[in-house]
């Protein structure tokens, strides 16, 4: 393994990787070590707190997670007993991590293409599989293939100097959104420029000097009622399943709240922007959870504005919302189970994010928010607060939207501290 | 730590306890080791399914799990992190773990009074207290504080000697249950006799003779048309919550499937079986999760039959039925934050016990069982297979009973493997 061992330590650890009854050390791999049952092990790459949901799920169905985490402290890894740390750059520490498992799939795009193609050379069931996720990795090949498709997308360009991207500026009635085509997350990565001029210019000719030899995604800027996701789940063996469409406001780039079922949806558009999630499912190969994000439009067009081959944010509703819950069905399709029931348990479900605030004691929060309200769900990652990061979520279920929204926007405000009653 | 050391291994335990990552090791005890949030760490006496079981919603709250487990295999080590393996009759060892943990709870009864005095007179917070937990762990104890109450039981005495024994027998107008006061569990413990003659008689004599100073309880053997489940929440402040009374079938003493609510109850008999739940709650002063049950007599009566302090199995159905499951709102409870609500989330939820059968691979019923039906909730408890050892149960929550009962049935014996299709 080529990570960096754990070492025993009697101090432990301050952000409470290890216990006073020990520290996980790193002794070499030796075999596949088999749980009661004939369960399998899911080797999960990357330790945050998309990887610790699928504890849950995967503790009730008797598989057994491993993960490769970032670091000793990550959200995962206060979950998941075995959590070596390395980096999923290198393929040897990839490799080995492999060699302990069944499967391999992902809570992040993040893993080199290369590194995959290996795996799977070696015989090594990566799911999803390298071709489909580089569409994932690459927003200028995901813009590719799904114009390819003839699936609806916003305009694009590439653009590789500032020339290409005035003249694509140009040719747009409004304003234009820049990406980076690798590594953007959370808005991370995104520049709307309403007019390429002043400022603007100026960060866009930065970012296109920084940008690798493809140059960069330019899109019109899309003037969005508001944004839509389709969850899909997909097995190797091609059986899929579409959760309903819900419908998610993101702030400053961030996801912030997702309201399932998206509210006011009719039938036909609920049916098309679920159709465009399947398509792109299939014609790409994804296995696992496939989360399509999309724009609805005044002219009631449905726009693709991303995709993530994970569970996804826009998903989080289905733990408590969903007869099966995003993180149990990627293990069901990385495993290639059946896939479970997508219905949702009450007519409305909604999630709220709650991002790290002023207040460091988030559990303190327990007392009112539960208190007030006994159905809310809370849902913790076990990371340090910091001002802007996800540190969890609030889920809300019920026959009324507009109580549900009430109840879970005040749980998520009040845990963050914004309001104090 | 007076429980035995964990050493490092460089060949995985064959159980799996320990993976080709790392071997936990037990270092000395030195101090609270915080996670980000200021999060509890609740310590849970005993390593099994329900210990396990409390794994997923204290991952969902970020409350972190420390157990002290029979063993380094047992069904809760191999989901939660921190599972030193000790002895909990062993003060010295039950001491040491309770110094590493914000509150201790359980998931049996068996933990000794005097240790439990113990840890309360050195001021470490135990949910269930050892006043509350003695008459669940004493069914003489139980039998008569409940009278003292003026609780409904069937008739019942303690008996020392083979005279007594028949004197009560003789004053019955039918059969007769003997029970040893402590450690009784799946009717281990439970001797049914229609007549105190022949072999039935030279067993009770037998029980008499191995039976403590204390002797044994003897009860009518009530003619009940069913048996009922009475689970409850109380938190250390008061707080007290009841989920719907539901209906368990035992099958050789052991739970075989609980419905709930428990089908055809009238309004009076479900409000009658709650508040004996929740006067046995207050009266005894329980904290946590306390399941009361009962049998329905033919002329409408509901009489108690025994008392467990923790989650337990007729609250399994929680999990998928109920808005807060039993094992999210046990943690609530002994960390004395409000009580979750307790409505089901559907009008019936079914649950059945998945016992060993003849198949040691669990797993590979997964395909038939998911793909039949993908609405069935599977829930494995990675043990061993041993025959009429619980190994896991199945629930199925919908609007229609007998849909769900044969759907619940069809599963668990499928993974059992009584029948193949
Ligand atoms: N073409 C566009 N027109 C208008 N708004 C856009 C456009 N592209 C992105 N946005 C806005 O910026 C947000 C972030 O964009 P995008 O999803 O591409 O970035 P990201 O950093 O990959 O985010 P994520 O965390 O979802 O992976 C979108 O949710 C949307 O609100
Ligand atoms: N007095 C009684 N009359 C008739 N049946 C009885 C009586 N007492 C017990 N039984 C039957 O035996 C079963 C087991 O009894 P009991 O619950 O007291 O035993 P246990 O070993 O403590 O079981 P558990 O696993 O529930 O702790 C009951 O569920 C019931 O079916
Ligand atoms: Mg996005
Ligand atoms: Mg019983």
């Amino acid at each position: 393994m080529a990570s960096t061992p754990r070492t025993e330590t009697s101090t432990p650890d301050e952000n409470g990787a290890a216990g006073p009854f020990g520290t996980v050390r790193l002794t070499p791999l030796t075999a596949a070590d088999p749980i009661p049952g004939g369960f399998p092990t899911v080797g999960v790459i990357g330790g945050g707190q998309l990887a610790r949901m699928m504890q849950p799920p995967a503790i009730e169905m008797g598989v057994r997670l491993r993960v490769l985490a970032e670091a000793e402290t990550g959200s995962a890894a206060l979950a998941i007993h075995e959590a070596p740390v390395g980096d999923h750059r290198d393929l040897a520490t990839v490799s080995e991590f492999a060699a302990g498992v069944d499967v391999i799939t992902f809570e992040h795009e993040h893993v080199p293409g290369p590194i995959l193609e290996k795996l799977v050379a070696d015989g090594v069931p990566v799911r999803p599989g390298p071709a489909a996720l580089g569409f994932a990795q690459d927003k200028l090949a995901m813009r590719a293939k799904l114009t390819e498709l003839g699936l609806p997308c916003p305009r694009w360009a590439q653009v590789r100097t500032y020339d290409e991207l005035s003249a694509f500026a140009g040719s747009l009635p409004g304003g234009l959104v820049l990406k980076t085509p690798r590594g953007g997350y959370d808005g991370k990565g995104v520049l709307l420029i309403d007019e390429l001029s002043g400022s603007k210019a100026l960060t866009a000719r930065e970012w296109l000097e920084k940008a690798g030899p493809d140059g960069l995604l330019a899109e019109e800027k899309v003037a969005f009622t508001r944004e839509l996701a389709a969850l899909i789940a997909r097995s190797p063996s091609g059986q899929a399943a579409a959760w309903p469409v819900v419908e998610s406001t993101q702030k400053d780039g961030i996801c912030h709240e997702v309201i399932a079922p998206a509210p006011g949806l009719s039938a036909d558009q609920a049916a098309l922007a679920t159709s465009v999630g399947l398509r792109v499912a299939g014609e790409l190969g994804v296995v696992g959870v496939l989360a399509v994000e999309m724009f609805e439009t005044a002219d009631g067009r449905i726009l693709v504005n991303e995709l993530a081959m994970r569970p996804h944010n826009s998903g989080h509703w289905t733990i408590d919302g969903a007869v099966t819950s995003q993180f149990e069905q990627h293990l069901r399709a990385v495993l290639d189970l059946p896939l479970g029931d997508v219905r949702a348990r009450s007519p409305w479900t909604v999630m709220v994010n709650v991002l790290g605030g002023e207040y460091e004691n988030l559990y303190r929060s327990y007392l009112h928010v539960m208190a007030r309200d006994p159905g809310v769900k809370v849902h913790m990652y076990a990371k340090d607060v910091r001002p802007g990061r996800k540190v969890g979520h609030v889920t809300v279920c019920g026959d009324d939207l507009d109580d549900c929204l009430e109840r879970a926007r005040h749980a998520a405000a009040f845990i963050r501290g914004d309001i104090d009653e």
